[in-house]
């Protein structure tokens, strides 16, 4: 397992000083929901660190592995990629090779079909969702597979930062659907790796 | 219009007080979230007021006129079947003889698919659901009509007593969809008989 | 139906990309909740886009059609005058031409009854409103057609963001008000412009 | 001053021993939120204390002084009343003849208009409302004296019992408006009757 | 009554159009929730405009009356203080010249007691409080006036922007308390000074 | 320590066999939030268990040991004595001999200052309050000595079963408060002890 | 898969006729939140119906499978049995064999060491809890497996119905835990088995 | 005890002056929640004032004491450790030389059980913790002393400013556990204070 870091809430200086030291035990890190300015102070001392800035992510991997099938990323739409490529470069860091799709929603669930044979597939689904939070629901509907339903920020008004999907989906009227937190990309790309992991290490033994 | 009571906050006696008085001027009646007591009390003065128990709404129509095609009710699931029916027994005393599908969900949304044909119909939709509240987003992404969602307090833990589908139906990503209180299928069903009124009234000048 | 976008949650590099390809495809854009920022980012693709800044709102529309008369938008004051635009404008966007009255409030109910005759010609009226909310409730006492209310989150303190006038709208006794999202005059502009061309189509069979 | 207690939360024995206690002492008492059981306890010690049912109020006053004029209460309808009859009981308990106005109702604002004169005459005024709670808003736009707001619990769903038009009544976009806790009939009664006694007062001196 | 204006939410434009259109009408002008960008439009088209920049006030007063004495403003420190010189200046524009202690608190009552003729005295008070929000309990306690609660946002986590000690003053434990919206100085001062009139007015009938 | 049993939550089967299991073990019990149904399954196996009814607290102590001064609860009215009595019985339990001060309140301050020389002697003082929750800052103010706060559910409306005492305990102007679950009893009653016998174990080393 | 109802929001009636056919269908069924009465009349219609009284489920497997090894479960005390025994029936008729840990908490932290051998063997856990619901936390930092946390409505107060532990999971600070609704000990049961079965299957490929 | 400011909602000039004038009186000032620009003009007029600037705390002590042992400050990582820090000097300027331990958490519990010693120790404990907020209660599981437990803000989402740790404390199942303010390490520091002091007191008698 990559060591891990919650960027938000701490200070550049913080920030530069822990991932260095976790570098320096392992070769790799995971920062998450860090800003430009707390990467600068990372890159500092940690030149290699690569910031993904859609996803607010910084990554050190000094000896990569081959990376397995079997993670699947889904969201509806451009507001939720960075949470979506939060949870594919964290499922990535934790060897698995997730797989994205990011134009499927609820009011238009025909293009959700187009991709029924790869969302089939999946030993483990990240499914990521604003607005009514719907999503999950749907494709869990779909599918044999265990969902990761992670709800985001997106929206106004009566969204209240993410509670109204956060609701939706821990009331989803789909078995097979469990959630964490809102725009918690990382927490559901781990949890999708770690099935798919356990699934293959099986299949190995 | 008939005259309208919420019956739910008034004693058996201001009932029967309220609609006898009602039903002498107009000769109709609708009340709504009424429990047997109060129905039985309004009966004791009303002797013709019919009581639908699943509903809990009590009806009097003295001079029933004919009603007109175009509206439609959707719901989940045998638990949203109350406040769906709450809806159609208010459309049909609007003049709406309301159609209702009882049985497609998003998780099977395929369900949904098989009714399009009557869902594309309509002029105008009821659409009650609990848990997520995701079913008028779908619905509202497969027809042109304006869709009325109805939140549910069917469900428990984070539905906080249909908080949850309410959320999630005012964020919904479809356009044409606009919300009631929970649980009113009275609200849902009065508007969408209103509307589809105005369009049969219109064909007919 | 127009494209729509929802600006906000986007960068203006997505906004740029996203307008472009929608206007090449079909010669109309809406974009709702966007920045000057976004704004630019779009005009430097699609020259001929419109911005109204009060509503943040863009428009494309190569092809305008006559549009119908039949939606009224109302609201209480200055402060409501963003909402009320883009109601405005998306129901113009969907073919309403639609009207609006800026000035009557609850508390001075009497200039409200100066406009009855433009109110109750209406076949669907939006009413926003932020503060206690209350408007759609005395509109819809006034008229037979249905009203579409909007919550703002006009306000301070008490107000939680719109949430005061969203719980009114929602347990507004009067009947025949649906409610859309907080700040959604996007949503009631295209819901009322939708009856309104149900209403003119059946006319014209 | 009478001795007021509120009933709820206390045994029937707790309000017994308290009640003859206070009216040993004052010939004086006013007890709140008291159902039928307690009521009877205190009846068995202190035998001429009358019951109000619908305000589940108890009133014990043995030397009875001539009321002033100059409280109004008003209320939308037959849900709201025994809050409003609380209201009244604890203002003429203070010493002021409220009277009570309790068909007005913001759906149908005219039968408010009917009763101006009433309205704009009263020193202070107790405005009783549930559902959307825009009564207080209304009626404050109407007059020069001071309006206690009283939001009640009546409705279901989004009401939150009586959240709502608690929200509403604190954003009152009318001056002089003041808001007393939901289904709180006493304390909005015991403010107006403490003005209208200062008003008197003065007049007097 | 002065014309009042919301600052907050209007642009410097708007509130200078406003703002210049009732002054000419009435030479008086009270506007609240204004910040600097917002008074310097304003004072450019209305050159006697006064800021109050504490309190976010501005005034225009052409004909100032004598004021009368009777309201007193309570609050318990330095943080309350915009919210009670907004209580005192509105009152003023009512005519009342109200007074204002402004270092009493609940964590050290004895300075509320040195204060107790004063606060005896007044025919109505406001007591502004942020925190708990206890301090209008106390007051009415040692009062026979009414009481005009005002809850500050003052404060940090748990007080959740003031709502802590607006539901604090909600289920005040004292008779005589009436509550507005969390920092809503305007409405408490312009309540206590309408009361202060009614009983000024009938002394000198 | 005695063992401690929450009796809510379990049936009465559950409470009389865990019950059994620790006096069995220690000679000691104490179970909270236990209702006379419980109580009696309790009773049948361990008969010499003491139940306090306004407490709904079982006790068993089969060697009482004397208790130590210095634990003082104080709360203000009637409704709130069942959680005061948990927290006497509780700091018993754990072998504090604590006082109780039952009828002081915010609204009516002198009753507290009667009592100041009890209040100020003690090491460690428990406040129980429900309504606005004022009463342990206004002790705190008066006293060196730590407390602790215990909101309860006593209350309707805007209370929300204790909400409001809960956020204003929290928000408390006061240094030298803590806060525990509203109703907690039980929870302040065992730190008031655990102070107490900390300071009376170190006076004897 | 079985077939799946909840009880809750039906009538006993409407259950009665869903299992039977259910049944009859497919020779397996799972009824969750199951009353006595809804029982019976299953009970009557498909006799060989199992109720789990604690659990609150019902059961029918006619032609039951050999189970896997895998799944456990996790609770820390009596109180949360009911939800931990739906997880644990659930995940068996989805296959898995699911263990019971019962007894272990996060005051008593030792408790839960003595099961480390039996934690981290597992392929999936269910870990059940209330108060602050910190155990699912505490486990996920013990294991690689992931863990579906969920929360339950025991305790009271500011426990607000199981918000509190909901909240509280979804903010674990260790990696690899998900959360599904307020008592769905059937949600987390079934991801749990599904997850058990994927790696099941994939072993026998 | 030394004069304390709250910095939050003070003006730099409020701040200079109040600071100025309690340091002239008493030769201390502890000021929180303050920042740079504050503490400028603090220092302007008090120049010997400290800054700290993770803590956001100004201090003055002119007549430093020799502190007592006994206090310990606890914390998970390093985004607790402004309000871990807080609570140190707090404790500090109380009389209590506070320890610190600042890397032991919920998902890593055996460093936790490294520190035994020391965190039996203490007569008093401030525990620090965001997210799930569970660290108290392990904490509290371990030791016979108070725990004063402290939620921060720290974390985002359905952390909701902190309220997930605060509802999650107040839940603690563990017995000796009570609660401040969020990020309130100002309270919690002074309490554990107030009791180190009170055991040393009494053994020096």
């Amino acid at each position: 397992m990559p060591e891990v870091v919650l960027g938000e809430g701490k200070t550049p200086d913080q920030i530069a000083a822990i991932g260095e030291k976790l570098v320096e035990r392992t070769g790799r890190l995971l920062v998450t929901r860090l800003n430009r300015e707390g990467y600068r102070a990372l890159q500092a001392v940690v030149s290699d660190a690569e910031y993904h800035e859609l996803a607010r992510v910084a990554i050190v991997d000094r000896e990569p592995r081959p990376l397995l099938n079997g993670v699947l990323v889904v969201c509806g739409g451009t507001s939720d990629l960075p949470v979506a490529q939060e949870a594919v470069l964290t499922a990535r860091m934790l060897g698995s090779d997730a797989g994205l799709i990011s134009d499927v929603g609820v009011a238009g669930i025909h293009r959700l079909f187009d991709q029924l044979e790869r969302i089939t597939a999946a030993n483990a689904l990240v499914v990521v969702a604003g607005m009514e939070g719907a999503l999950p629901s749907v494709v869990a509907g779909l599918v044999a597979s265990p969902v990761i339903a992670v709800p985001t920020s997106v929206g106004y008004g009566a969204s209240f930062n993410g509670l109204a999907p956060l609701l939706a989906m821990l009331n989803s009227c789909a078995a097979g659907v469990s959630v964490v937190n809102i725009d918690n990309g990382f927490g559901a790309g781990y949890m999708a790796a770690q099935i798919n992991a356990m699934v293959h290490r099986e299949r190995h033994d």
